[in-house]
């Protein structure tokens, strides 16, 4: 909302390339007093070695002199925001009446996820090409777990995690008053909804620089079946400067880049449960 | 030398600016098989508050799997890399019979360029507008202090670290065989020598996209006084690949931005002083 409003900054996010193994972004964030910038790396690899994909700081500092006021754990922030991303998009786009949530892909940010929805009090059913890891997760969490990917696919409210190798929704295959948010695809490549299917629904995303140059938008936008003028704003709706969902048989999509903003939020709302940063603004949802 | 070969790289550097108090800095690097960033402040009203300027973290990462290998102080490598490329500069681009250096302003940076000159043998004289900084700093390293600033303003090897806020060389000032190294104009409104001095003499900068949008070349390129092809670069010079001075009484002068690819070299240097990353190149001078 306070980005929104213009009231937070954001310069665009800058990619340090170390492929063909992974990347590095450097994101900073200027807002409520405060400046960041998290360090952050994308090693999809990683995980056969034992490492996680991501891994990095988030280094907080005062605004008004620059002094350091706190560094956290990149990982711990980036998951905790893509959750509530994936989570906030769903509350604002989804149908009035939508039902439990499937989250399809069942690793660090899946699973985080599925564990925003269930402290929101919505029941999650999973799924993960794992199924092992799935099952692990859902008894974890104390979600279900869905037997075949369809029984994921077309719960009333989608959230797709995946590396984004694989397209989850080719053309007519999302149903009426279904959403989806979409937070695997960030890079060149990767997709998980055809271009055709997110130009036939009511699409929208978190950025649309980010999002229209590294997201699933990309593909769309090349092939010109989406310009800007067509994608919503989850920020613009969220604080009511835009509509929203246009009834209950629409269909929405939500194209999750992450933005350097959530991540600040996410630190802020940390520290303030740690009374580390007390006088910060609280942001209800 | 590794990034004039083409072998280390480097985005632009990112403000975030929170100005009028200063501004931030995220500055990305990658070389020998490590990616950093640099986050760090200018907020230059810091000193009458008892904050330093310069504050902030370095961060390292292995460029092969994106593990955290160090965290280093902002200020500590900032001071080292700025001292070391000012004395760098004046020991390629000065005349071979250069004698002693002269250091104009004591704070952090000019406190490391004399250093750095004294450790490699060279003596020194400091000038500052504050005195009494003057005589501590000169007492603590073993330098001698200048009465007036014309004294050394006229050294052969003159290092400028100042706010940048005086223009300490207008038209006409630099006589022939000197050289000065120009570290302290950094932003915009800031220089510490007239277009036309630097038109007048040999120029030389760290790096053209840098220089040219944030250094002491601004103005002179505004005006018409320069343009690429007349300014080369400390790098190529050092690895041989352009020509440095081309005599003893050629005016030499650099315009220093400051790289993240030094910060990652100095980073390189106190970690491997400290044993911590075995194997790493060293960089011979």
């Amino acid at each position: 909302m306070a980005y929104a409003r213009g009231e937070w900054t954001m310069p665009p996010k800058v990619y340090v390339p170390a492929y063909p193994a992974g990347d590095f972004r450097a994101m900073p964030a200027l807002g409520a007093g405060h400046a960041m910038v998290k360090w952050v790396t994308s090693f999809p690899g990683n995980p056969l070695q034992g490492l996680p994909t991501v891994m990095g700081l988030v280094l907080v500092s005062d605004a008004s002199n620059g002094a350091l006021r706190a560094v956290l754990d990149a990982a711990a922030v980036t998951a905790l925001r893509t959750g509530a991303a994936a989570v906030l998009a769903a509350e604002e786009l989804g149908s009035a009446g939508a039902g439990r949530a499937a989250v399809v892909g069942a690793g660090v940010n899946g699973r985080a996820a599925a564990r925003t929805f269930l402290a929101r009090g919505r029941s999650v059913v999973l799924w993960d090409v794992n199924q092992e890891r799935a099952r692990h997760v859902a008894t974890e969490l104390g979600a279900e777990q869905a037997e075949f990917a369809e029984e994921a696919l077309s719960a009333d409210i989608v959230v797709t995690v995946t590396p984004g190798h694989e397209v989850l929704f080719p053309e007519g295959s999302l149903r009426p008053g279904q959403h989806v948010s979409l937070m695997g695809a960030d890079g060149p490549g990767k997709s998980e909804i055809a271009p055709a299917e997110l130009a036939r629904v009511r699409a929208f995303c978190d950025d649309w620089e980010q999002a229209s140059h590294g997201g699933e938008l990309v593909r769309a936008v090349e092939q010109g079946l989406l310009g800007q003028e067509d994608v919503g704003l989850l920020g613009d709706v969220v604080a009511g400067l835009a509509p929203g969902r246009a009834g209950d048989s629409e269909i929405t999509a939500f194209d999750s880049t992450g933005l350097a903003i959530q991540d600040l939020a996410i630190a802020f709302a940390a520290l303030e449960a740690k009374d580390d940063l007390p006088g910060l603004p609280r942001f209800e949802l």
